[in-house]
């Protein structure tokens, strides 16, 4: 039983309340206390010393990537973030000066986003570093963006470049909050995700969630020069479109929208972001899983994910 | 460095925002989103493998104790508990059904307080299980209780017995949620914690938080049966005073009150919670420590809660 499944069977029974809008199955939960105009997104993470982070990465990018992973899960809400808490499990005999390091990250990012931090724990975790933030957010009622609103015919877009993240993006990505609250102020987004499966398996969540299928352009899928460079110096790395697949951790925005709004948006958005790549990478379809179009034809896609990477498409 | 120390230092300069109303410092975090009448109270607690619990707890009584120890903490602010996320992180060969045990524990205890499970992670932790749970909550505007504002004179109480926990209550104590809001909704709390590093410690946090001293009357601390019979047992055990002190994980409520209201709040107690004890155990000073009274005097507490213990009070 892998990652996916066992949650499957987990939370197939899981209590709920009246302040629940939508519980496990999307980026965050989302909350109702009953504020007219107001929901709450709630969201925990947790990076593993030797899982999500080795001895190359310095506690500051540790405790970085720690919290911009949860912003990142708020951001493809289009959300706001609020309140952190972090609980760190530590070896008995830890380096106080590595772990205060590891805040300084933390609250580096919070800064920058207005994230308070509001306590925590420290714990006794004998082997490895062990963290997990839980994030509180708000979003404006019904400005929430979910992943199973995708509609056949919307287009799919896609932030940034894909692939290649373990070079070193995976710690320094910036969550795309600001970017995504525009998007979902300035048109009608159908559906988000943030990419840390890869695109494939993102890309199969919204598919899911939406109840439609998903054809991607080969040729517009934008990989990223990291990613297309190990390709190149290797002929046993993976392909440069397979690793923007399925690499995973890029932390970019996928989304989708009416295909009427794609170029105003496009447009809008290099106004808005000019340093920052948006592509439309393909459309939503009447089916129910993802296809490739390359110039021989159209190909069902067989990666599911980082979890499930086989190495192969067809 | 130890852990209360280290937390010290870590959260001298949090980033902070308006939102807060009280970041580190209590048992939960307290935060304002504009609604007329309600905070939020956010919390998170960990528990792990070989640390918190042992082979002999069965998964049920691991996942219903993660839980209970945040539960205990949003009941020390006399909140009302809503939405908890779930980090588990495993071993790579799990045990998927010791894995659904463990949830089915957790679950138990959300439906018996109308806790949602909103969601969370498994994620991998080579060496052992390590549980984080993040639980949001609620309080009435101005109706939250803190440490902070306990004043010399108050008479201390405390619910339930001290001491032993360690031989079974750890695992299947009841969060004094009802009886908490209970007395806040019809007494005027000034200062209350849930006893989790054991009435040394926690009292000491009042202290500290309030700015004023505490005396303890040694004959009236409640030392619980099991306490005592581990004392009787072997003249190693920790005597039963100290046990009911500093043995911590007791996840009882300890609590000051006005000494006007005093008696008034002990028998409108015992009308409406007739099986659980409720016992005052000494009065807040103008002092700044902890002194113990007994027969022979008056006596500085020189226990500083379970990670200081040092099995002797002067």
């Amino acid at each position: 039983m892998n990652e996916f499944e066992l949650i499957a069977k987990l939370t197939k029974s899981l209590p709920t309340n009246e302040n629940v809008l939508c519980g496990t199955g999307d980026d965050c939960a989302v909350l109702d206390f009953g504020a007219p105009d107001q929901l709450f997104l709630f969201k925990t993470d947790a990076v593993v010393e030797g899982i999500h982070f080795d001895k190359t990465a310095s506690p500051e990018q540790v405790g970085r990537k720690a919290l911009a992973r949860c912003l990142s899960d708020i951001a493809a809400m289009a959300g706001t973030p609020s309140a952190a808490l972090v609980t760190i499990g530590l070896p008995q005999k830890f380096d106080a000066d590595f772990v205060a390091r590891i805040y300084d990250g933390m609250g580096g990012m919070a800064k920058q986003f207005g994230v308070a931090i509001v306590g925590g724990e420290t714990t006794t975790n004998p082997e490895r570093i062990f963290i997990s933030i839980a994030l509180l957010g708000t979003v404006g009622r019904g400005k929430q963006v979910m992943r199973s609103e995708a509609r056949a015919g919307d287009a799919i877009f896609v932030t940034g470049e894909l692939g290649g993240s373990i070079a070193g993006k995976h710690l320094d990505f910036e969550p795309r909050l600001v970017e995504a609250r525009w998007l979902a102020d300035h048109f009608p987004i159908h559906a988000m995700i943030d990419l840390s499966d890869g695109l494939a398996g993102d890309l199969r969540h919204i598919v899911k969630a939406s109840g439609v299928g998903a054809e991607l352009l080969k040729t517009a899928v934008p990989v990223s020069p990291v990613a297309k460079a190990s390709a190149r110096k290797s002929s046993t790395a993976r392909p440069a479109f397979a690793a923007a697949l399925a690499d995973g951790e890029d932390f970019e925005l996928l989304f989708t929208v009416a295909a009427k709004d794609a170029v105003k948006l496009l447009d809008a958005w290099k106004k808005r972001f000019p340093k920052l790549k948006l592509t439309c990478i393909g459309k939503m379809t009447a089916g129910d899983g993802i296809l490739v179009r390359d110039k021989t034809g159209s190909h069902k896609l067989n990666i599911h994910g980082y979890a499930h990477f086989q190495g192969k498409t067809e």
